[in-house]
């Protein structure tokens, strides 16, 4: 093939695999993590089963693809992180329980051994540890109200977003999801509204 | 059947019932959330597949029993219910992995639609948020140093136990679960080594 040929394949091969995603997202949040089949993604973007496997050979990797996806749209330059926004995005994942479920029962599974999105999901929380801490060290120096440095704050951090998820997730009436992340960002000494 | 032999009977029966429990628990141990099948444990109880279906319908419904015993087990009567024993409670967990990578698969698929743990884990919350409110008004009063009741204070307690555990299970090396967890107790004030 041509090399003219090979970049447009690839292109073409790349915007395939977007509208998966698109539609694997849009698949979800209609019924949720257990009715986002590979079958019903296919029949949306009008592939064959088999000719989604060509893109994505398992229903873990399509769903990796789609919790890479996020990740990318929220995450904010470096430079601009702040944590305050950390308000905005859960008040936006409160939203959005079918996106949220999705990620939170893939994070579980991917605990137990061998598990296809086990790196995806380690190597993500090293990253977004390193992330927060970095923008507490911008805004607080090397220690924050509490005394706790950045670095040690960051996980707590992380927890408190993922296990309020799973309780809010359960038993939506009973926990109020953004109003109890604000507690904790207060408990930081972060002056939140 | 004479009462007596009735009451034998249930008593044989839930006798089994704590056995098969035992067993499961053993094997999740051994080989992890995933090798933990129903055949496995079948065997070393030395019941058929078919015999211990009897008892447990499905793998969901065992491991729901055996969660159900570790918080039996976990539990202190309320009267002597304490915010600094949840410190042991969190060293002993980074002790038994594989009994934390079950607590947390499961909970995982718990929020999915329809699934058979699903009550129980919403269940579960209610009750263990009502014990720790309680614990932190019989330490704190109505309000903890940091000016939340306790009833606003249980909801992330709850999250950073089980937020820490995700972590610490995909990188047990990157993260320190019990020092993290008494990072947290002193930002609510509690007086930790």
């Amino acid at each position: 093939m041509p090399y003219g040929d090979v970049m447009k394949a690839r292109v073409r091969s790349e915007e395939r695999r977007a509208e998966i995603v698109g539609a694997a997202l849009a698949v979800i949040a209609e019924r949720g993590y257990r009715g986002a089949s590979l079958s019903a993604v296919a029949e949306r973007v009008g592939l064959t089963q088999q000719g989604l496997l060509h893109h994505f050979p398992t229903k873990e990797a399509l769903l990796v693809a789609v919790l890479q996806d996020r990740d990318r749209w929220d995450a904010l330059p470096d430079t601009r992180w702040r944590v305050d926004l950390l308000v905005a995005l859960v008040e936006y994942n409160a939203m959005r329980p079918a996106v949220v479920q999705t990620f939170s029962a893939l994070l579980g599974e991917s605990v137990t051994e061998g598990h296809p999105a086990r790196s995806y999901f380690t190597g993500r929380y090293a990253q977004v540890r390193e992330s927060i801490a970095a923008a507490l060290r911008a805004e607080y120096g090397d220690r924050l109200p509490s005394g706790l440095t950045p670095e040690r704050t960051a996980p707590l951090l992380v927890a408190v977003m993922d296990g309020l998820q799973y309780q809010w997730l359960l038993d939506p009436e009973a926990v109020d999801m953004p109003g109890a992340f604000r507690d904790f960002l207060r408990l930081l000494g972060e002056p939140v509204d």
